[in-house]
């Protein structure tokens, strides 16, 4: 079996002073999120698969703006975001201001496998969770006390992108979007091109940060290109990439992994909370993008 | 002044037999639309409002997939999509599944301009349509007999690109999306980077076509991506993202100027609705991708 690659985000940001509370958790969560997706690579499992479990893993955790524990929109409530792209046929699924779905990146698969279209928007999306017996939860669920509390701008996102053992590439990203958001408001993770992209002739790439200045920079898509049309490896690409969204003022962090399994995880931000896995490896986790 | 462009398109693809009816009438909706925008650009406006007035106009006319003549969703109704991407600065709004409001590509306008956002979905977006104090209509106003007689599958969308005398480039599409679609379904045109994007150093692009394919092929971004990196020439360039898409099993076409005023209009279809205007000038209107 070729090499395996799994690769986690949970966000990234400048926080105040430098100093990330509770930073353990962040790194467990990584590792929880990396066991997730390595166990289905490890057994043979697809990018694909594994992409998408590791972001349902990281959707449920409550420290990460995804899912549960989703900033809060304007009106208080919860909207999420997300989407997943396999890079053996470049199909892909996404979803746009979602409430009630617990896992809103499942809910991206099904738009890939169920539907002709790739991007489902708010009521129509949560009306194929229902058809497709995904889990629903109350509005409880995703509130959490401690974005109840904060209610601020935030810019956490999570993802995953991997590479399986065939040789092929996947993405995923999910976010609750940024905090005080206007009702309907959709960010870069559920767009193919934007926050998400993957094909497996050049690699996969999950996005986080401003999301409509990586919108506007077409970020993941941007990485791609860059290696693919001008030939760049995937350290310089990702770096090029995150240098025009940098020129749009626009903080913002991705992680990505190559068809060889070259990963690179850059930022322009202090923190990004990310972390890989190799062949069922220990996972590296880290917090601190100086680390 | 420098050249000023305007070119329009009201949609591609394959009708039966290769008979287009009523001909002349859409040769008449692109030179009122091409009109729209070039007294825009002599006027000394810029590519942005010229864009934005071509595109009004193609959505008010009842034969084309946009506002007025939008083709009907699984239920019967009408949702539109819409953006607008201002060249100069890489500004961008746009709007998804939104219903009631006449102009979509005015509400992605207002986006852009009002919020911190670049894209709002649905009953966010039409409550921001109301506080802009946009037209609003009636569901009866944008469903003609027309497209209650068909309620087909029909891949039209119209879109705009031009360059004003400062050397601005702009870019706007509009749709009602395709015939028969799932309530909220999203297609590309209100996705910067697949069916809309402009880049002052490179080009205006608005797609047409099958959505999802360009949605997976990064449409609009491909086109500047393979000028900007790769080096290619706009009509290069605009064959060559093309053909990405068309490998996609998508039928897609394309509008696109560049900062020197070239501009291409491909299409892997038979019949692409175009026409362009330079300076004022006669307008050039086609039907058959052959004239």
């Amino acid at each position: 079996m070729a090499d395996r690659v799994i690769v986690v985000h949970g966000g990234c940001g400048n926080p105040a002073a430098g100093v990330v509370r509770d930073e353990a958790s962040y790194h467990r969560a990584m590792a929880d999120a990396l066991e997730a997706g390595s166990d289905v690579l490890e057994g043979g499992g697809s990018a694909l698969d594994a992409v998408q479990a590791a972001v349902q893993s990281l959707e449920d955790c409550p420290l990460l703006n995804a899912g549960r524990g989703s900033v809060l929109t304007a009106d208080g409530g919860v909207e999420m975001d997300a989407s997943i792209m396999s890079g053996a046929d470049l199909r892909a699924g996404a979803v746009a201001a979602v409430t009630g779905v617990r896992h809103a990146v499942a809910l991206a698969r099904e738009v890939m496998e169920r539907t002709p279209h790739v991007l489902l928007a708010a009521a129509g999306a949560e009306r194929l969770a229902v058809s497709a017996g995904l889990e629903l939860c109350d509005a409880d669920w995703f509130v959490t006390e401690r974005q109840r509390e904060r209610w601020m701008a935030s810019q956490g996102t999570v993802g995953a992108v991997a590479l399986d053992g065939s040789g092929h590439l996947a993405a995923a990203t999910s976010t609750g979007g940024v905090g005080g958001q206007l009702r309907g408001r959709v960010g870069d993770s559920p767009l193919i091109g934007a926050g998400c992209y993957a094909d497996d002739a050049v690699c996969a790439v999950s996005c986080t940060g401003s999301g409509e200045a990586i919108i506007r920079g077409s970020l993941a898509f941007e990485v791609a290109a860059l290696m693919r049309i001008g030939g760049l490896a995937l350290t310089e690409a990702g770096d090029g990439a995150l240098r025009r969204v940098g020129a749009l003022r626009g903080d913002a962090g991705l992680i990505a992994v190559d068809a060889a399994g070259n990963v690179a995880m850059p930022a322009n931000t202090t923190v990004m909370h990310r972390g890989v896995v190799r062949n069922g490896g220990p996972p590296e986790t880290a917090v601190f993008v100086t680390d």
